[in-house]
């Protein structure tokens, strides 16, 4: 059982697993290798205190040193799932099971907008997951949704299994199988009846289809955890960070405005002093 | 009238000013040149995101790069009194007003104890500003706290006005005049009828006096802010970082506990966004 599990590798993440550490607890943290594109992507931030002008690629470059010095390990899978267990938490990363006793989520804010009928298709033929659901779409029709190359080995994947695939990237895509259709129309609606059955698109046109995958850097935080409470599309906590959840706490994009990375560094920093005497009340 | 008055050079006090620079307000900066004392002192600090390892003083001058690239003045004036006057505000530094639409606080947390009697004689014999009211005490006996010798310069005007100062310095003082006694021993009750009349000491020892400056490096947010709400000693903000009174924003140490820089940068990230908001929701 680890004493934390941190959800999301950018500035909210990264100070709270660096003040975990300092403390020197046993956690988790779960994200990208190369952190957050956000932060990668930047032209120029004149806001961060200590670094007059600095580009998203430099501030990154900083970040990854800070990560070395500190010893501290990213493990590179995508977290579908988190479970309230009464007490601890159950984390499911590319269909491995983790539990700890505390979770800090700071997985950004969705670009992606979830599409009508997404929420209310869950589990009945949406899924986020390829290597979790795939091997039930066994030479049935799929389309599947994605906004970042780097989850195009699971398009290729659900390609094995499936009979046909309609694939919707938002980015110019090199995949190539016969049994994968790409197209720049995008999805609008899911639909169906007690399962998925198709998916229309912008232009009008309708696809049939047995299931949906959506495979995007970002899971909206009502489908990953279960209870959570929200603030519209954001996760609610108080000025210690902590959500509704006993023991769950959220720093950074995740929880509003200002999408900066000083505040979420500031609140990544809460959150893992918050869990350090969460868990200094439980001994 | 500026559109913000910043009170505090500490971490978060500059992660403010840095923001409100990027949007262009006008604003003052009020505080020390050497930004905090805190921060120079620290040894080694391991968990400002983005920089593995480094001092305080390396910290200090990173921040001071920081304030000289944006093209940011300090005003290096102690501030005395903040009164909101009906959507705007009116501030009293070294005895000149300045009139702002909004106001930040980031001064940091007293690390002096309020004297028993204190805030029952506030303007009644106890006061925090030499220059302010030293004139009133012109031929009389007064006691005066201080724990800085940066104040050192008003003890030795306040002895130019009055007959006899009894001095309680917390550190080694150089000052040497007549008509002021230095004693080792603390103040610790402040006592009177309508007005001041007395200094009781630590060691049992009364002085009669007519007034008692304390000089410190903060001022207690209630004597400085009269109708601020508080939450224990600290200043109560929502997550915007708003206070109770509209237009006043806090942040930093003196919002509460963890007591961290990146906690402190991450607040005034956030204040300098509310005052932006405020302001847009005023024009």
């Amino acid at each position: 059982m680890y004493d934390c599990i941190i959800i999301g590798t950018g500035p909210a993440g990264l100070s709270a697993a660096i003040n975990l550490k300092t403390y020197n607890k046993n956690f988790v943290w779960f994200g990208s290798g190369t952190l957050s594109d956000k932060v990668r992507k930047a032209e120029k931030i004149v806001n961060y205190p200590g670094f007059p002008e600095i580009s998203g690629q430099g501030l990154f470059e900083k970040f990854k040193e800070h990560i070395e010095a500190a010893g501290i390990e990213i493990t590179e899978k995508t977290v579908n799932n988190v479970m309230e267990a009464g007490g601890y938490y159950m984390v499911l990363a590319d269909n491995e099971l983790y539990e700890a006793k505390t979770i800090i989520l700071a997985m950004g804010v969705m670009s992606a907008k979830v599409l009508e009928g997404e929420q209310e298709y869950l589990g009945r033929g949406v899924s986020y997951c390829a290597t979790c659901d795939g091997m039930l779409y066994r030479g049935k029709k799929i389309a599947v949704i994605c906004n970042s190359p780097k989850y195009e080995h699971e398009v290729e994947y659900l390609a094995d299994l499936a009979a046909q695939v309609y694939y919707y990237p938002t980015f110019d895509s090199a995949v190539q199988r016969d049994n994968i259709t790409i197209s720049k129309d995008r999805p609008k609606i899911i639909q169906g009846d007690m399962q998925v059955r198709s998916l229309v698109l912008r232009s009008g046109e309708t696809v049939e289809v047995d299931g949906v995958f959506c495979l995007r850097n970002a899971i909206a935080p009502s489908s990953l955890i279960p209870g959570i409470q929200l603030d519209h599309a954001h996760i609610a906590v108080d000025r210690s960070m902590a959500t509704n959840l006993k023991g769950c706490f959220a720093c950074g994009d995740c929880t509003g405005r200002p999408y900066q990375y000083t505040k979420a560094v500031g609140e990544g920093n809460i959150a893992a002093h918050s869990v350090i005497s969460h868990l200094a009340e439980k001994e």
